[in-house]
């Protein structure tokens, strides 16, 4: 059985776990202060050019939207998102949970334009009944998008200066960031992420980590974001699980080399699909590939390939999403594309 | 530097590092649904000779007595919990958080008696305007306690008669599960607690896990669990980190072994106090020490061994707490004790 | 100034203030345990056909709606409703702030229908990761809604034949529902509405009342619903100011009977509009009329008539809305007239 | 029957009635904005020699709490409270519903000392793992107290002090608070509670109104309070309904003239009371009288009179709580007394 169905099925880099064993009997204080989390957050604040980031290690993506959302939003704020957002459809409400409305707009291949944002904010402010509505506290977008797409410079850019307007933050999920960074497709590089945003973070479950995501606050972290990353249960005694991790992951360059191997192995897919004739659901340029199935080729390949249903296309076609990470072998690609 | 701050300074077992290494490049489900959780449920059912109970797998204690309380508690309940219990004073509100009240009440050295709890029962539904106030939708217990005592046996089967009484589930933190079950001093065996509880956890993070701990539903577990623990951020990508671990620390009763650990340090430490005449605040049985120092000794102490501060005890005296662990060296123990 | 803005401009009807000079030095018990709240309920649920129904009075529309929907939601559960719903965009994320997702779908002139609820359901359960999304739990509409129209008696039947196949229930907001019962272009009545919902509301504070509304559970009351709706700060110490008024507007038909007039005062307005050749931009039975205007008119008009904005409609033109209610006087519209 | 269970039996002083008919058919601007809201303010102002308050006008006791302190709030902080403060046992967890917890802290009397708290804020401050508690980010106290005792001048001073040091606002409940500042036994005015606190309020509900309490920031409110107020469902439509209350009674001294009612007969009954023997549980100046009742006695009179039980005294023993009221006769306090 191939397996393609996502970018976290497999362990960690084994870099990570040498180093787990290097390390492992030198006894470190808890909850983020042992040196080896320090020396990550050094590598990071180097990689984004940001000397003064405040920065965090969290488990999860999900964990990590909520507790970096709850944290900047005031009370009576909510968080705009793309409609297609992942914390619009996929976290069970845990924005919500925490007592903020996701406040959803159209999106474009899963991207948000900043005159979709700016029309909004507009709108907002120019209603003299929004004292009794939801204030827009936060801009939420992932890069890569959950369709895989990204956002270019300046478009970030843009989204930035919508934000800077209106005086609310802008929080890029980077949850697959890897590979959003390793596209040749892309201009956007960590240094402008960390210049353009108020908050993002930089995968690391589905970038080469056993679990684990490194928020970067570029200008300043939210007063007592360590007692309410405690309060929402998200800090790690062991701190150094996630510090040896990033620290691995950012020394040599291995984040953005490890993340290379998911575009290519992407891209000889993709390319064999053009080549065969499939329909491309969306030109994503990172790895995730959804792609129009008709429905009996979809039944047979799932005999010997393990794939994401996306949604029903028409009557007789589906889309399915093929997803590669920093571990897929060339030779799976290979097999793959004999089954198409 | 003598380290004897806490029981998580350490890494993980090396058995489990051994396995992450054997199973890192295992394609496997996420979330929960892989081969080695399910095996690690199915050794713990045998372990608490309770095969239909329900086990989860999450990252940390606070997140766990979160998720767990928050996931039996109706809106209108509290949870009932010693004035000492872990959840009412060192988790940041995490249970607040969710919206509920900790209902705290008076302990004898850390525990909580049945018959504190029944009077409480009685009194709240015996007055008249119960419906005004906070309903006590469950009882937390920690074991061994923050005071690192243990209930016997008779003790926990009361608390389980009242709250069978009342209908409440008992609610058991075991964050230091091994080091209770591993004292000579207690009568209590994993099985007990499965038949006296409606949930508790085996924690993993201080006792040879890098991360996690194993809640066990000996009954029935909250519908829609799984969805709840995603709502707050608890739920791993990549569930394995916490299965394999869980499924190495349950082989060959790997576990209770490397608990026992703590104790014959700790036991060996204890007698070294009590023999140079240093009075101990509690009588614990368990992994962690309370030690009445004058405020000189404190200080000189402090600069060859690191211990936790945990309360001023008197004008010239305090109280500091050393900890052990399953990774704790009896010869660490032989240097600190000549630094006595 | 002529004043359309609203139909809660007046005090209460005077019936209702006669009863309250009348009573005032009674001595009676609170939080809705007194005489006139125990009428009201009897004469609510004749209303109602419902001799079984539970009822309860709370004071305002967003209120009551937070406190319903989080009163019958699990954990895991929003509530769908339309985007067009009050809940959605007008009560400051009332919902949300009790930890809910308001899964918002759309729209036909505010209704939302069977077809859009059942494909929506479907879909949720088809998807196999719907346990990492908000379970949907619970339907909400508004009769009438917030664009004045109405559900006909089949629509809400098969609204109703939705819910119930998929053990959700339905909740109907009427806020205006004096309104839509007086109105001769519906066929639902008092008890179709209990007859298809599982907790609907009569709106007070817009039909006659000071403020108030009556919340009828035709079958059963989420338990402990006295104490939920104390734990939202909704509990009226002198639970007799709502029952009063609910008993007085419940006594001899009065609910509908001055919910005619609005009905009345509003087809006249509206004949008068369309008769000089206005554009309405949705055809409203009941008391709120939304008309296009040039915006150089609308600028004059508002020199002597007070009505609300609604939203821009083209670059010349503008969407208002004009409200009449139960003290609406015929002579005012006829200056209104006058005067487009 | 006799009633003196409460002191919110009775409806409104009747100079409000007559000002609701008076102004019934006004057409008026909605949520608090119309002109005897803002009447009312201002004679607020004056009473309380603070020109720049700002005030908002709430329902009910435990909803003004709930939105005054979660308006303060911040996410990691709790509220300092007498472990007696109404908040803490009588309002079904309204605080902790909203995501804080409340700190409750020793009391005299029902009352707070300054020096508890300083005591309390120096040993969080001080402990090293303070990070992982809940942050102390409001103290509250009532005046009367739950035991209707009342602080002094210098008391209040006293908690303003170190509040201010430690930069925490200090909230003053005043559902009772005309029969405090009527209280001869008192120092304390209105202008020494809008010195001393950041925010308090002024009780309408027990002192002569239908329902009301008049929230008072002397120096600012909290940003945003309306739409947190809509959000928590405290915003009533028809704010006239709150305004004109208020408006009457800070019109010519009402509410202090109606409270010193309350006081007299209270005096009136304590002083039989004392003359027959009867132990009081406290001291109480104001119109709380707490009596310690042979279980027989207690019995016998319940038969003629409704007062609340308040606990068990001892075996033979109850304690009981009478109110009196604005509205008390004295003929009624007479036929009690000759009942005793």
């Amino acid at each position: 059985m191939l397996y393609f169905e996502n970018d976290y099925c497999e362990g960690a880099h084994p870099a990570i776990l040498k180093r787990f064993i290097e390390t492992n009997m030198e006894k470190l204080p808890g909850y983020g202060m042992d040196r080896y989390c320090l020396s990550a957050k050094e590598k990071i604040r180097a990689a984004c050019a940001c000397p003064d980031a405040e920065i965090y290690f969290l488990s999860g993506g999900t964990q990590t939207n909520a507790a970096v959302i709850a944290a900047f939003l005031k009370r009576y704020e909510g968080v705009i998102a793309a409609s297609t957002g992942h914390i619009n459809g996929h976290e069970a409400g845990a924005v919500e949970y925490t007592g903020h409305k996701v406040l959803s707009l159209p999106h474009k291949d899963g991207k948000l334009s900043a005159d979709t944002v700016r029309n909004y904010l507009q709108t907002f402010y120019s209603d003299e009944n929004h004292d009794h509505m939801v204030f827009p506290g936060m801009v939420y977008i992932s890069h890569p998008t959950e369709y895989g797409t990204l956002y270019t410079r300046q478009e970030l850019s843009d989204l930035a200066d919508v934000c800077s307007l209106y005086k609310i933050p802008l929080f890029l999920d980077g949850a697959r960031l890897g590979y959003g960074l390793a596209s040749p497709a892309s201009d956007v590089t960590l240094q402008d992420i960390a210049r353009c945003t108020d908050v993002f973070y930089i995968g690391g479950t589905k970038v080469g980590a056993l679990c684990g995501e490194a928020v970067v606050f570029p200008k300043k972290a939210p007063e007592h974001f360590l007692t309410m990353i405690k309060q929402q249960g998200a800090l790690l005694a062991k701190g150094r699980v996630l510090g040896i991790q990033f620290d691995t992951l950012f020394t040599d360059n291995l984040y953005l080399e490890i993340s290379k191997n998911a575009i290519k192995t992407a891209d000889r897919l993709k390319e064999a699909l053009r080549r065969k004739g499939y329909r491309l659901l969306i030109d994503s340029p990172t790895n995730q590939i959804f792609v129009i199935l008709e429905n009996a080729k979809m039944k047979a390949l799932a005999q010997s390939v393990r794939f994401s249903f996306w949604e029903k296309y028409d009557g007789n076609h589906t889309t399915v999403r093929f997803a590669t990470s920093w571990a897929t072998d060339m030779e799976e690609i290979d097999r793959l594309i004999s089954l198409l």
